[in-house]
């Protein structure tokens, strides 16, 4: 049949910006090295080793993190050639997120726990949040990182940083319902999808994370790269 | 330190509509049997078997997949308690999208090849739709479902639909630097972010991605119900 070569050629020749710019060789030796969970993890270990400290981000989640809120900042930093690192909160293990899906993050938290980061991301998903709100080495973690580094955190992830007292007084948003938790804590912000005060971060939810996702580009690359990006990703509200 | 307990508690007792509706027991089930992949494929090969054809969608998903537009239908459709299965395209091994996310798949698409679905949905990426235009089973999971089943693809999907001359003619949109290898083949719709002609349903890209899955619950549900779920997600443009 004549139509199927016609479009595999279309889409082998598909030249948009959606494409992975690497050279064939690169690709050829990353497809290898990323074959399986283990050389992912292996080539995660590698990477933060290579001192791209201010363009990096690690995403922390555990068993019940909603898994949008994990793979739009993910993609769409990745997409900013930000280096961006998923790591697992309890183990290295594959994590089941709240609605079925099976991620298997690059690491444990623990094996980046000397690594700086430009940020640090909590995506929501309430039984995830608990295991961070109820985890000293988290706690540890976000505090040594307080100063230096952007902490982000949308749905109910605001909850685990209070946890933490991470930014008493700040100006935050969060999943609306969990608002009257946070308010004693933080100045709650209604009206806004995305609450930048310092180097905290924060978002309402699943239908936010894409501009979540972007402001955090705008921060560690900058606001025209953002604007690339949202204009590649056909995000329309990102301004 | 009593901040964090009291966050533990507003955390457990977060009583939003974003919880799971199962109940201890079925739950304490649910975590035994989906503590690892393997046990995952098995949950889903017997889910396959409780005639539940009707509200059930397969995402088709191979390598280099765009991991947002897998994730955001399969996580908003599971919301409509959608019975929602994730199929790899080559294998049931765990699959490395476009950005580097590694999803483990609920089965091979084999595993299901007897199995009638309310939708096939098709994410995009380009060399997973390369793929997909190139097998020949592909295309004939998707003819024997042609009558009966949404076909449902985003992005550069439509071009491994065209590949299998899946509804020549019909209305499409699609991303938009592929716009060019489809307007002979289908009549295409610059202005929309989703178009739906029969039981054919495209649309754009990343940013388009919760509109085509609200559209699709509207399809396989109602309208009611894509309304309370964008509600809940905070995807404010459905309407």
């Amino acid at each position: 049949m004549i139509i199927k070569p016609m479009f595999s050629y279309a889409i082998r020749h598909f030249s948009s910006s959606m494409q992975q710019q690497n050279n064939y060789k690169t690709r050829l030796w990353a497809r290898k090295l990323l074959a399986n969970a283990e050389l992912s993890r292996f080539y995660s270990k590698k990477k933060a080793l290579n001192g791209k400290e201010l363009k990096s981000a690690v995403i922390i989640f555990g068993k019940g993190a909603e898994e949008m809120e994990v793979v739009i900042p993910a993609d769409v930093l990745r997409r900013a050639k930000i280096d961006v690192v998923l790591a697992g909160l309890c183990d290295n293990k594959p994590v089941e997120c709240t609605k079925g899906l099976i991620i298997v993050p690059d690491c444990h938290m623990k094996d980046v726990e000397n690594r700086k980061f430009g940020a640090i991301i909590l995506p929501g998903g309430q039984e995830s949040n608990l295991a961070m709100a109820e985890s000293d080495k988290f706690g540890e973690f976000l505090k040594k990182r307080e100063e230096e580094s952007y902490i982000a955190a949308i749905c109910s992830g605001p909850l685990a940083l209070a946890a933490h007292c991470i930014g008493k007084g700040k100006c935050v948003t969060s999943y609306p319902k969990v608002k009257s938790d946070l308010e004693s804590f933080y100045k709650y912000v209604d009206d806004e999808k995305v609450v930048v005060d310092g180097k905290l971060i924060t978002s309402q939810g699943p239908g936010t994370a894409f501009l979540f996702a972007l402001k955090l580009v705008e921060l560690l690359k900058d606001k025209q790269e953002a604007k690339e990006i949202a204009k590649i990703l056909l995000v329309d509200d990102y301004c």
